[in-house]
């Protein structure tokens, strides 16, 4: 009976949104019904890919904890699947709140302050005669929820970048409080500016899917954490050489790039929000990117290192899909590929830079999301096409649209890092003040598995002496675990018998 | 030529089910014939969308997997990872014999018995001149093939919900035996009683997605099972304390808990079986219920240990989802966020009552599929609002609609409740006489992986002394062991070293 | 700004592939506009499932990445994650340059020779007035890149087929020379012959979604791969007997096969390249091939190891969707059933085979892939039925068809054998003169992991003795191993323990 009425309550459902014709037979004859019909047709296809593209997005919170996780060591796993679990939660209650109205509500240039709670006026999925507070958004023709939906995803992507620079030394609980407040209030701000109507997207500055607003913003947020957090006991040896930590478990890492990989086929083509034909041609676009920024790095790698270093390979593919992110709509195949090749080199320099000048991002996140981030947003200055989208971005200096554009893309990233920077400073600043940004050392050294969470991550494998220790001081901190790791060599006896 | 000819492929393949229009481009001046387009439109549209569905809920198999296998010990994982698997090969068997007949078939008010095999008569996707002897389900407008897709992987994640409380400890040929009853007999009375025009149904008792159907019956299942196995060697010590045996894999988990939210975007929001905008809104409630679900397990598990727990809060999230499966489509957000939130409490409350009261669940599954999915079906009743979906279930006692549908929640969680018990009782109570449940204790403390499959999960990697015995009478286990353990050289050596 | 403009950006897309109709709200009162706009609409739905189905064919890197990962030693993972990563990039690339032009570009009946480079004419999505090079695919009414996408994954698995045989000994740079030549030049040439119109087409030799075209080559390769590479070191002991080598993570493989499984519902169903309702019943074929090949290859290892055997078990799953990939289209679910069987038993025989005659094949590649691949492939030819496809295969030899279909089966069977033998050794024949296939017996033993990238994949857990030296000659490893492995803290402490 419940599944018999169930088409009743379809029935039922469309009619709340007005598309109960769509869901009836159609009507023969009565041509306008048949055109409502279409029409009906027409959302549900629209929401069907908006909602598909979605869950891919949400996905990617799985791929985002497995390269995070396997970057960083087995005592601090738990931690970060915690943070990755933890802050999409808060960014799910923080952006229906508050962040999708600050974001797409009607407002000024600066923010939007309509539609709190997701409870503005909004006669979604209409678009030529659309009523209500989310204006910034009623280009697309889908429902509320699912435009809702669509945006959140995005918003958990921008919060969890953060975990990866800030990993196995932050106190867990300021991480939950800032997660909240990146993806309640600081996200949603840029977000206005680009995609809800504020000063940059009425300046004409582009960003098709995020390497701005997402991931750049993200990515400088995560660089102040960084900064304000110093880098991890064992990084950096007395005279100041970098000391490399490998991660603990490489497939892991790897699993979590293709899980992005695939994320990010929601990420891109998804960002039409509605089922056009033109996905495919965005989904081209966006692999050629990944591909050919993991061959940049690995060539670049293999170059330096005398081996195909993996870790650089696997971020060579973020890399490239981040910088493709923005102009991915807007150019041509090759383009992509040139694009994607390039952010694949800068990733590994990047990374480099970073760790010579102090700055510990145990997962790179900053180089990739970041800097990557940056240099796709003005790549869209420079090969954006109008041909792909007549009357949007025009012709990028490349192909003859002179530098407007590109200076308006600048204009972006520079703001956008400004207001991070600052903003991040302080968040930071104020939660190391008040309730404390790191752990102890003795915390550090053990694991937060045990120290934030009370459980390994992997009671049933013995650990390496080097997993259970820093580095650089390893006779000393050998001292401090070998009498623990007679009876047992997991880490809770250890600890106990510390005491 | 192949490929050259799948268009005729195509078309014919259309025409088998009546639709050659809707593939042929439409006709130009026929105004009846655009309307056949329009209508096999919609069919396409409606069996992409359940199809695409039942793929993301077929990849739950892989999370149930990775969740009971990364919440369990090491020398188990594979003898998991078995069950998991050759569940879904008996329950895809089985329900194709029997359990789609007695689901959906015509017949009682206690079971169907017509169209055994799949071979009923059977006109769909035709809706309203529905011809045929599954006109239980008749009112989804796909083709039966797409049906039978969609409810074969409900029926296989029922079956595999039993396998987390009964894990580390049971005989895998005695595992696939009852896995093969509950898919094609157990389950799919249940099933026609709700869902199939059963006696449930003519009550006005409402699941639409299956905390009671799926779930609670599952886990009905599991608790006979666990009850019937008894506890694992070490969980209790003499004195009856409970004695926590952690998981392998925390990570693992993690990623399984990750593959079953995104496969619960299938599993509700596909409930719908045609492609309707209100996908999306119970996409939201979906996923509200899951963050609430985490956060109110955590926070408790924080309050109560001290420390944030990561398998509570895991547990959490599949809490969140189970409860909200029953009313995700009848909901308002604020109640699903509200509903998750109390789940995630009780989640932790039922595991540790289970737990003192000796029966042994290693993953929690009563308390997440049964308790939940009880509670869930509950709620039903107090949140439930008509305007969601007129003509359905009406408004819950919460919202002024009175005590009567939650009288009849009550009467279905009941009624399933009782009837897996018995049936449960007999099944699991005529392998114990005959085959037999439970496998040898030595066998137990050597783990499953040698003794049922004769090989190790993780060969290469050394175990802690912990992980190869129990943890309470260490010293008489890993006498035991030694001799026991030829096939692996792992084993002998770490524990010879330890003595 | 950027967003409220996408609408016009939509429109404007739309409208470079001549469909801005179907994107723009039906017109009212002018039929032949609705009949414009519903053929739009058929447009965008079938793009959506090409693309769809493409991210899911995609995600099968992951899965082959993990099956062989899983089945292999730790010592070799990263080296593992590199190859499945790597050779999707280059046969991006390869199959962007000159596969699409080679498979489906006008030419004779060896192979195309028209549009290289993806530049060619096309006016993809018309299909009856369809003007362009690549008519051998124009039956698929959707956009170039979308058809582009679609067939570069199946290419991509094809390479990728090839890595599992030779793993664990080639060299890195020589395995990313060969993927590229594979996918660049000899699976396109195959392609042609089936799917682009060549002479196996034209002769009448069917194979719906590619167990020959995709599995059988790049297990043919695989095949003369592995002979020209020889056995691992310590596969065969000195009297020739064969020695087990564990794989490092079953339920890492069991996750690929979960992974691959789910891909395979977009491999198959999406081979229609159009949504009609028939990828459900394409999808219930596929899946019943893949439960029954897992019974198959249990009961099998079963009856033979008096144990249920996991590694085959999981290929047995892959056989059955091996196998059934060619015929899935054209058969009763009953013969798919059977077909899945059948295979489930030959994949075991072929393994035990194969490791009689001493081809190393560490994942059993070639019997899951070629030996499969083939006999579904004749399977067509046996259990087709012209009911479900009017005038295409007709029926098999089974259904009263005769013998022709199942001869031109054969001769496609024994010409993709044929010519994947020659080409295959001339290109390993080649790089084993030039460049060298195989590393160092000394990297070998201490695995490619450091040799080939400089880094371990699980550098934090302690590796049993038995990870870190082949089985058969330990002490005179263990000597070559300590003073190789500095860079890890871990193996000097084992193998000193084991002193």
């Amino acid at each position: 009976m419940q599944r018999r009425r169930n088409r009743t309550l379809l029935l039922a459902l469309g009619a709340t949104t007005g598309l109960w014709l769509a869901l009836a037979p159609p009507a023969m004859g009565q041509e306008e019904d048949l055109a409502s019909v279409v029409a009906g047709q027409k959302v549900a296809l629209d929401t069907l890919w908006v909602m598909l593209a979605a869950f891919l997005v949400f996905f990617m919170q799985a791929g985002f904890a497995y390269v995070e996780g396997g970057l960083t060591r087995s005592k601090n796993t738990n931690n970060i699947m915690m943070k990755n679990l933890g802050d999409f939660a808060l960014a799910t209650l923080g952006f229906w709140f508050f962040g999708f109205a600050i974001m797409f509500g009607d407002g000024n240039g600066l923010f939007g302050h309509s539609g709190w709670l997701l409870q503005g006026a909004d006669n979604s999925p209409a678009i030529d005669d659309y009523e209500g507070v989310y204006g910034s958004i009623a280009w697309s023709g889908v429902p509320l929820a699912a435009k809702f939906m669509f945006q959140l995803v995005f918003a958990g992507t921008a919060a969890t970048i953060v975990s990866g620079a800030m990993a196995e030394r932050t106190k867990f609980h300021s991480y939950m409080i800032y997660s909240f407040f990146i993806s309640a209030f600081i996200y949603p701000v840029v977000g206005h500016w680009i995609w809800g109507g504020g000063w940059l997207a009425g300046l004409g500055m582009w960003d098709f899917a995020g390497s701005t607003v997402v991931h750049s913003t993200g990515a400088w947020l995560a660089l102040m954490g960084a900064i304000f957090l110093g880098p991890r006991i064992g990084k950096y040896t007395k005279d100041g050489k970098v000391n490399p930590i490998p991660g603990h478990s490489i497939p892991m890492a790897a699993l979590g790039v293709f899980i992005l990989w695939l994320g990010w086929f929601g990420f891109n083509p998804g960002s039409t929000m509605a089922a056009t034909p033109d996905i495919a041609h965005i989904a081209m676009t966006t692999n050629l990117a990944a591909v050919t920024g993991a061959i940049g790095a690995m060539v670049l790698s293999w170059a330096l290192f005398r081996k195909a270093d993996i870790s650089m390979t696997l971020n060579g593919v973020l890399a490239g899909l981040v910088a493709v992110t923005a102009p991915c709509a807007f150019i041509a195949p090759w383009s992509a590929a040139l694009i994607g090749l390039v952010a694949g080199l800068l990733v590994v320099a990047a990374i480099l830079f970073f760790d010579k000048v102090g700055v510990d991002d145990p997962v790179g996140a900053v180089s990739v999301h970041g800097v990557c981030g940056a240099f796709g947003t003005l790549a869209l200055g420079l090969f954006a096409e109008d041909r792909f989208a007549p009357d949007t971005t025009g012709d990028g200096l490349l192909f003859g649209g002179g530098a407007g554009l590109l200076i308006h893309q600048l204009i972006g990233v520079a703001a956008v890092f400004g207001f991070c920077v600052v903003v991040g400073g302080i968040l930071f600043g104020a939660l190391k003040l008040t309730l404390g940004l790191r752990v102890s050392a003795d915390e550090e050294v053990n694991g937060l598995d045990i120290g934030e969470h009370g459980m390994e991550a992997y009671p049933d494998f013995a650990p390496t002496v080097k997993a259970s220790v820093p580095y650089e001081d390893y006779p000393m901190a050998a001292r401090k675990v070998s009498p623990k790791s007679e009876p047992s060599a997991t880490r809770p006896v250890e600890v106990a018998s510390a005491r």
